[in-house]
Order: C-alpha cells, then structure tokens, then sequence
C-alpha cells in the first residue's frame, strides 16, 4: 500500500511538472519552463506584442489582428453590441452583420477596450500603509486610500487608465496602465445560426462545428487606429503536438481551495446546487413546452439555468475524480512540508483560522441563507424589488460605511438602475418561480417553517395571493415608494412588500452570521495561505485569475473519452454538414442559409475547430491562440466538459480549450459571407 | 383560537358530508347518500346493469355500449394491443385503426377481458382458518390455504374465473366471480395524435382536446357476445351539475394513511423521491437533445419519468395545502375519539405497533435502501441482469418458501421472462445511468463510501470500464451463467457479476432492515386500524382501492384555478384547432390531417372533453361516465393535476376527473373517421 502510494505521488508530480498549467503574468512570464520544455525562448518583443495586442473587453478578450486597428474576438463576446445595434427591421444577432466597406463599418457607442500598456509591482507601498496596530476596518480603509492615491497620480502622469490590482489573495500588488480605445466600431459577424451553431447542447462539448467569431475595428480620430503591435495570421495551419500560446482576461479560478475545502464542494455546495438546478430547469422546461409565448418568456433563464447545471455537473465530475484529488493533496503536501521546515514560518502557523470550522459554520448556516438571505424561498422578481426598496430605505438612513455594500452611494446608481427597470415582469412567471421556490425551501425547512410565511396556505395559494397581491409591476409604484422612505414602507399594504418587511430579520442575521463566521474568515485563511506561498515560493507560482491579462502555454492535442472514443485535435467544415444532417436541419442543428448555399464553392476538408491544452477559464473567451510567431492559428470559444472543473483543478488528461481554427475563418469570410476585404487585411 | 378551530372542524365535516368522496363496493353501494342529495334511487337492476357492462383490462377499465359485444375503452388503455398488432407496415399506434365491417375486426389473441357476475362474502370462513395461536408465517399459510380452497370449489361449480380478493387491509374477503372473454377484436382506434392530442405537456391538465378512446368488440363462439347487460348512449349532452357516476377499477389508494404518515410523505418520501426525478429528467433530456437517435433510445424511460415527476409533483402541492391536512386531521380525531369511548377496544391500544417508531426506522434506513436495493446506485439494465443472475444461483439452493418473494417458484417464470429478454440495451445510455447513479448516490452517501464499490475511480471511469466489461448484453452469456447456478456465478470475471457479488451483502441486509422494521410492522398497523375501524364503523365507510370493481359518484362541474381563472366544466371541438394553432402546429400539439380535413363538416361548438367531481384513481382509465339512466355521457381518461393528490387525499375544490364528452366521440366517428356503423350501433 504505502509503495504503491508513494508510486502514485511521484506519478502525480511527474504529471504536473509536465502539465501546462498555468495563467502566467506578463510581469512574470513562464519562459525557462517554455525553453526547457519546447527549446523556445519568449523574447522581451514578442511578450510585448502578445501583451499590447491583446484587448480587454467588458465580458471577455479580444485581440489586434492587423496594423490597421482590426479586431478579432467570439461572436458570443459580440452578442450584447450586436443586440444594441438591433432595429425592429433588422436583427443583427440573428442574421449577422458584414460591413463591406470601411464606411459600413457601424460605430459601437457604448464599447470600450483597453490594452496593457505597462505595469508596476507597488506591493510595498499598498503594504507599508498599514500599520500593525491598525483594527480590519482601518486597514482595509489605509489599503483604499494609498490605492486611490497610486492610481491618481498615475493617471495624472500618463493620461492612461490606471487601476491597481490585487494578486495572490494580497500578497502583491501592481500597477496597470491602460490605453483606452473608445471608439470601436462592428466590422463582421456572422448569423447566430453560424456563431453559435449546435446551442446548447453542444455547449462544452467537443468535437464542435461552430464559427464563433466576429470583427470589430478600434478607431482614433475618425480613421482606423494605427496598431503596430498586432497579432499576425498564420501562412500554415497549426500542426498536432505544436506549441500554442494563449493571451487574454481569464476571470476566476479557485486554484488556492485546500483539498478540505474541495471536499466540501464535492460532497456540500455543489450537491445542493445542482438540487436547485435540477429541479428549475425541469420546473423551467415544464412551463415552456407549454406554449410558444411560454416559450419565449422564460427562454433566457431557461438557458442560464442550463449553462449553470451543465458548469456545476463538470465541476462535480471533476471533484468526483480520485486522480485529481490526489493531484491537489500532493500539491497540498509538498506546501505543508516546506512550510513545516521553515522555523520562522511555522511559529505563525496558530494563526491561521481554523478552516475545519469555517466549514461546519458555513454547513450550518447554508441552506438558511441560500433560502432567506439569497432568496431561494422567495425567487419572484417582485420579491427581489420589494426587498430592494425595503433595504433601500432602512440603508439611507444610515452612514454611508455602515451600508450593506450593496446599498453604498457607489451602487446606489446600479442598484436603481435595477430597481427602475422597465423589463417586463410576466405574473405567471412570478407565480411558478414563487411556488417552486415555496416548495423547495417547504421540502428542506419543513413546510411549517414560519419564515416562509405561508400563512397556512399551500406554496401556489400564497404564490398567487402575493403576485396578484402585488402593485410592484408598476415601476411608478416602486419610484413612489423609494421615495417615500421608511414611512412608506411602514404605510404600504402590498403583500410583496409586507413580506420582504417580515423576512427582513431573519435575512439580515443569517447574512451577518454568514459574512462573520464563514466568509470574512475564510477569506483571512487564504490571503494568510497565499501569503505563506509567497514568502516561501516567491512568484514562481502564478495568481488565481482575477481578470488580469494572463499568457498560457500548451500544444494542439486531441484525447481520449473514458469510453476509448479517440478525439481528433481539430475538425473540418464538412462535419457541420454532417451534423446538420443528423438532426434532420432541426435548430439548434439547423445549416445556415449562407452555408448551404456556399457549398459548392467551399473546401470541406478545411479545418474549423481545434483542441489545445492551454490553461483558460471564462473570461478568456475571444482571445487568440497563437504560435512561436506571434501568428494567429485559432480563436477561444470554449472549453470542453472535462475542462469545467478547471475552475479548482488544471487536469490536461482529457480538459481542453476550444477554438475556431484560423483557416476556418478565413475560408468562411471568403466564400460564405464574401468578405475578402477582411481575409485579406488578416496577417498584412 | 378555538372557537376558530371548532368552526374550521365543523366546516370540514360539512365539506366531507358534502364531498363526494368514495369508491364504493356494489356490494354497499352509497344508495342512502345518493337518494338523500340527489334524490336518486338506485335500483338492484340499475346496479347490476352497471356491474355487469363494466370489463377489466389487464390495465384499466372497458364498458359494453351495446348489446352485440361492443367494448369501450381508452386509446390509451388500447396501445399495448394497438402495439402488438403492429406491423413493419402498418404501425397501428401512429396510424389507428378502422373496422369498416364486422368482417374486419381484429382478434386480439392476448387480449382478456373480466365481468364480475356475482359476489360473496367470505371473511367468516377466512378468518376462522387462523387460529390465535399460529405465528404469523403460519397464519398466512393458512389463510393462503383456505383462499385456494374456497376459489377452486367456486370455479369447480360454476365454470366462472373466482378470486378471494381482500378489503379493508384484511378488515373482509370477498369471493368475487368473473365472466371472462377471451376473443376480443379491435373495431376502432383514432390516430396517437387524436388519442394523445397535447402528449405529455398537456396530460393530467386541463382544459383539454383529446379523443382518447378506443373500441372492441366481444366475440363468442365466433360471433359478436350477447350482451344485455350493457350502458346505453345519452340522447341530451349531460349538463352542469348533474349526477354522473362512473364504475371501474380504480388501482390503488392510500386514503388509510394516517396524518403522521403523510407528513413523512410530504417531508421525507417525496422530496426524496422527486429530487431523483428532476435530476433524471434532466439527465435524459440533455442525452435526448444529442441526436434523434438518442432521442429514440430513451424516449419511452423519459415518458415515464416526466410523468412520474407529474404525479409526484401533483401529491406533494396536494400534501402542502393545509386544507387538505385539515381534513385528514379531523377524520383522524373523528376516529380516535370514537375509539377511545370504546371501552373494549380501548384495551387494545397498546397492541398498535409504534407508527412514530417505524417512521423513524424507514427514515434511518430510507437513503441506503433506495440506492442498494432499489438499484438507484447501479440503474444500469446490465446491472439489473447481473444482480438477477446472483440472487437466482443462490436463491434456487434454498426451499420455495424461503426464497425472496421475486424467486419463489410461481414468480420464476416472470423473472426469467425479464432475465432472457431480447429487448435491445444499449451501451451509451447504460453508461449514462451508471455514471448517473454513482454521482448522486456520491453526493448523498458520500464520494468514498466502499458500497459503491467504485474502487478508486471517478463515476465516470467506473461506469465505462463495468459497462464495456461486462457480457450481460448477450441474452446467451445470461442463459449460460443461470444455468451454471452458483459455480457459474463465483467463476465468473464479469465485472458486473463481481459489482453484483460485492453489493448483495449490503442490499440484503438493507432489504431485510426495511422489511422487518418498516414495511411488516406499517402493514400489521394498518391492519390494526382497518380492523378497529370496522368494528366501529361496519362498512359505512369504503376500502382502499385494489383494482376490484368500484362505484362512485359526482356532479358535472367546473372549477376556479388558485390565480381566478374559471374553469369551463366541458371544452369544444373548435379548441382543438385553437390549440393546435397557438403551438404552430408543432407535436405533440399538431392537429391531425384527418381533423384537418373534415374541420368543414364538423360541428365545431360540440363539446370534447369535460370534467366532474368523481373519486376515481389510476386503473379508472376507460371507465364510463353515466347517467341515471345507465347511458354513457363520457369516457374517463385522465384527472386534472390537482387530482393527484388524490391517492391520499380526496377533495372536491378543483380536482376533477377528466372525460372524453360522448357528443364528441359520436361527432369524430361520424364526421372524422366515417364510422357511422359503430355511432349507429352506440345506444341502440
């Protein structure tokens, strides 16, 4: 046994040394591993063209493809200006947009991008602000105010963006200086049928058939900006095995959870979860087979709830995996050793909060505050607003730091924003969310739990009571009473209202509860962890992602499913077709119109997706794959299932990213959507 | 408060005064309540015309409408023969099927059908048989004994097919003897699409647009059966608030449960048993939603499933209402206090096992029960396989009645039917299961218990590697080892049998806890009560459903939904194509080319389905709906969702039993189908 385990950790180290793991920093890029490994030595130009050309959009990444101001990122990251420029008569999201000239080329308004210019490691400044005899409360006010300060007399010097950003749970600090491009504008994207071929059930899976892209073009001056670090495109298709780079904004992992705490995901947060999700995407689904109107009022939930459970299941199937548990215990391992072997370090170690009862706090106090505090009970948009305006006006009457955050004068705006919206609110919807949510919390809390308030009614009899009940449709009635304060709070006879007044206690105790004895604390153990790493490790370890420009190494590479199924490293044009024909041309699955059209003219043995093993997460979404020569070779889409639970753990056994490859694009923005202008500039 | 509390109880005798709960015995038929609110007197002949038209299926009811043999029944009720006389041609389910003469009836060959002709109780000499002293395995011998006796002399003396059946859990047995017929043809049946109009989004709701019927036709000696006995056909549409009855089989009710056991229903069971369901749901759905050939593969487990949830769904919104709770508390103090003046059963108190105790056991041993068991673990077919071909080696070396009940000798011939089955399993949705039912039985037991035998694999890897091992698919590998009994089984490598082998211990163990701590001591409680209720109450109240022949009650009416909508008691023709319209025409909401074609002729305003307040339950399907005249006014085919709680709770406030109106059915055979011969033949 003990041979057999000692096998298995030297397997394992073995593994992660060889793994391309990481999300590096550009300050701190992984060059000895890439020549060791690959014989290729990152120069300090090439890392300065991946990092300026590499673009940060609000929801994901894009990148410089041309001198020009050309701009390439996922037809997913485009959706939300795509649906701003959206008239009644035409629908770009669905039916695409191709500019033809630079002239049609359609001003975005409400875009905005930015690309690192250069950064500064001011960790020593942030930390010498705060003094050792300074309560949490100080601190934390210290740590913003040298922030501000660093930042504004940045921006002053520069003319740049500033912000400074928090790495390794606080144990570094660093500058970022932005270049702003505010004037962008749509130069190409294709029909949704085509940017998001295969919907959701292809989501996360692999192989895949999809051209998920777009072009936009940064502007200064009312002309095409001049973009001399630019990606260029790649004269040959990408090759298995070859080495690949990825630059862009991944947004969150967990890398630093402890396998205590990955256990309690596994066997705790998730299950309950995906309880929850299960059960809203059969209840969601129910409701839309019901009618076409059905349908397309609860379409957009019904589709985060899908995306959310197909999230949870991959993390849990990962957390499920002895293999990979055992990989995060070896690192785990390796960290308490060294840390045990340093004197200094080890007499410190009393200090860490106990995150064995962090964890019991937090099982204790869950299905509480995910029930009353974050409104499982109570799911109703209505609700949501009533609690709003109640909170709202208890929170003004307050300082502005003794505010739940949410209620501080910087979101106040965000949160009427919210509050006044005119989206339509539909009273089924409201009813079937509140039932459910009734019913579930009945299920768990016990259906006599007075905190649900059922006033011995059944969950639909109080669901339609308080919905019908309700004038909170009304956005008037709602800016009537966020008016009126406290005294129209305490006047008003509205079910909704009288509700959210009654279970307001109960919510706040059970967050404050939450807050102090599960998250304040937990987030001490980490940045106290992280901390320790630091000083033991120095940055040879790179930060959790944290939306920051990050680069990732790996090589194109297809796998193997548990099933022996071999997975090729990329797949051809002509699969789309295929896959079109195997359902029959039934949507999601549907051949767009364009494509059928232009088969005669296009290669179908064309490559058009590929899989890599570079390290990325959500956020990365619209960032470039590229070569040794800083030459495009696919475009980030996705990441297959196995790759979902690389939010705690990197596995690059079967997890993949996915991209639309580079000679995919290319043939399709020649023969299908006749835009060889675009073809054309790509890699000038 | 109680002056609150003796109004409520008051109001809820008089609703139950009122309510037309019950599924009455023809041997006890409520003659007295029937005459005292509707001043209807039923007659002997009345009652015996009802009894005798009315037939048992093998899953449901049928009803003689005319003296000539003619059968009518549910589509529904018809598919499994509709199914079976299907042809590579012809697929009769999708198609239908019309007689157009007599000559053209289709035999049935397994068709058989039941008349029950006479009755006869025979508690005195059941009961006598069991003497005080014999322990309980003896006294079920013997009752067993006595049973046989008593049925083969009454089948000696009059050629009739006699069954003891038992009623009031044990409170009386009654000798029941049936005509059988067993040459049975088809005549007719609608097109699925008109017999399942709305598919499964639209069943147990309603309004509703369904001709979910079916007619057959009894043959003797090789011509149509007299059959005097037989309901007429109504010359008026039945009105609003008139009296309906409805005589069938209604399958199984649980209204003895007492209200501790319902809120174990309501707090543990079902919540328990739905969170499987919403999760299995899902998981088909995403497969289905992979390519029609998945979609094909798990069609008819996701129909189950989807309509499992439904039914659950429906008991636990019934369970949640404290209205209903209300009303089975009052029956239950009614009992109690009746009890407890009774000085000599009073005495006997004690003697009623524990029911808090036995729920607490069920809930200890609920989890470990359900996953080793009951199979939530392993869901594969292949694993059913495997388990099956354990049990049977070793089960066979022990005498019959030691066995477990499932391998005794007259239940062997069954199993083998199961075991040797040639119906295709196939490897992906088996994988899919097993991955399914480690991950959840993970969540709940915990990812490392050894029970799960998943031997340091994640559930997705155990899965594969059990099912791409195993041989069980071939039927000849299953008949090989069965007959190679125990050695067979311990020399095998399959890793199915192995997984079988290593989790028999626990699930036997488990199976024998449930049986001997929850299910005997729940049955000996009810038992208990049953008896103590019939000594008080004689039979002025009706048994638990069992599939005999049962009489109820009821008034055509609508109803008002919780969100005010009224409720229609009958919906019209024209609805349908409204209907079908609304959905564009997309299944199961497409109208049938057939009423298509005849819209012109048809009678648009004459009404389809509708709705009245009789107690009926599963096994009602195809039971006809009469009027005081014994003449059909409706066909029974589904009850509304808020009907579904009616297996432990009856109530009249909006659930309602669901009909196919007979103008409709008339209007469709003569205007649709051109069946004119069998609407002539309706009535006469």
């Amino acid at each position: 046994m003990i041979r057999f385990a000692i096998a298995f950790v030297l397997l394992s180290l073995a593994n992660s040394l060889f793994a391309e793991e990481g999300m590096f920093l550009f300050s701190n890029p992984p060059k000895k591993a890439v020549v060791e490994k690959y014989g290729f030595e990152m120069s300090d130009g090439w890392l300065e063209t991946a990092q300026k050309a590499t673009l940060r959009f609000p929801n994901g990444t894009g990148s410089f493809v041309s001198g020009n101001g050309l701009i390439m990122t996922n037809h997913h990251i485009a959706s939300a200006q795509l649906q701003a420029l959206s008239t009644e008569e035409n629908d770009l999201l669905s039916n695409g947009f191709y500019a033809k000239t630079e002239a049609e080329e359609l001003p975005c308004p409400s875009l905005e991008l930015l690309a690192l210019q250069s950064y500064e490691d001011v960790s020593e400044k942030v930390k010498s602000a705060v003094k050792p005899e300074m309560s949490l409360e100080e601190a934390e006010k210290a740590r913003r105010a040298v922030i501000a300060r660093i930042e504004k007399e940045a921006t002053d010097a520069t003319g740049l963006q500033c912000n400074v950003v928090t790495l390794y749970q606080g144990g570094q600090y660093h500058l970022y200086r932005y270049k702003k491009y505010a004037d962008v504008r749509l130069v190409f994207a294709p029909e949704q049928q085509a940017g998001s071929f295969g919907g959701d059930p292809d989501n996360f899976e692999y192989p895949r058939y999809c051209l998920d892209c777009a072009f936009f073009r940064a502007y200064e001056d009312g002309k095409p900006a001049a973009t001399p670090h630019h990606f260029g495109w790649a004269k040959e298709n990408v090759k298995n095995d070859e080495l690949v780079f990825v630059s862009g904004h991944p947004g969150r992992t967990n890398r630093a959870y402890v396998p205590l705490h990955l256990k309690f995901q596994r066997d705790v947060v998730l299950p309950r979860t995906l309880q929850k999700l299960y059960r809203l995407e059969t209840v969601y689904s129910v409701y839309a087979e019901r009618s076409e109107e059905n349908k397309r009022r609860i379409k957009n939930e019904l589709d985060y709830i899908k995306n959310s459970r197909k999230v949870r299941t991959g993390q849990q199937a990962g957390l499920l995996d002895p293999a990979l548990m055992m990989q995060k215990n070896v690192e785990d391992d390796i960290f308490w050793s060294t840390f045990q072997r340093d004197e200094r370090l080890f007499k410190e170690r009393a200090t860490l909060p106990n995150l064995n009862e962090i964890l019991q706090s937090w099982m204790g106090v869950l299905n509480l505050y995910q029930f009353v505090e974050q409104g499982d009970a109570f799911p109703a948009r209505t609700f949501q607003i009533a609690r709003m305006l109640v909170r709202l006006a208890y929170e003004l009457e307050k300082p502005n730091d003794q505010r739940l955050s949410e209620y501080q004068d910087s979101n106040l705006d965000s949160l009427k924003r919210s509050l006044f919206s005119e989206a339509p609110i539909y009273e089924d919807v409201e009813i079937l969310k509140l039932e459910n949510g009734l019913t579930f919390c009945s299920e768990v809390l016990g259906a006599t739990d007075p905190i649900l308030g059922l006033d011995a009614k059944s969950p639909i009899q109080r669901a339609t009571e308080l919905v019908k009940g309700t004038r909170l449709f009304a956005v008037e009635e709602r800016k009537r009473i966020a008016e009126g304060g406290i005294k129209a709070i305490e006047e008003s006879s509205d079910p909704m209202i009288k509700l959210a007044v009654a279970a307001d206690p109960h919510a706040r105790k059970v967050r404050k509860q939450f807050e102090t004895t599960v998250d304040e604390p937990l987030k001490q153990a980490y940045a106290k962890i992280a901390d320790w790493k630091f000083q033991l490790f120095g940055d040879t370890f790179y930060p959790d992602a944290t939306f920051t420009l990050r680069l990732s190494y790996g090589t194109v590479k297809g796998y193997t499913e548990d099933d022996g199924t071999a997975v090729p490293p990329w797949t051809v044009i002509d699969g789309m077709f295929e896959r079109a024909a195997s359902h029959k041309n039934v949507p999601p699955f549907d051949m767009p119109e364009s494509w059928a059209k232009a088969k005669g003219k296009l290669d179908l043995t064309m490559p058009f997706n590929l899989v890599s093993t570079n390290d990325i997460i959500g956020g990365n979404s619209g960032s470039p794959l590229f070569n040794k020569n800083a030459e495009v070779v696919g475009l980030i889409f996705d990441g297959n299932l196995q790759s979902l639970s690389s939010d705690m753990i990197y596995t690059d056994v079967q997890s993949r990213a996915v991209s639309v490859h580079a000679a995919g694009i290319v043939e399709a923005l020649r023969k299908v959507y006749d835009m060889g202008r675009i073809a054309d500039e790509l890699g000038n």
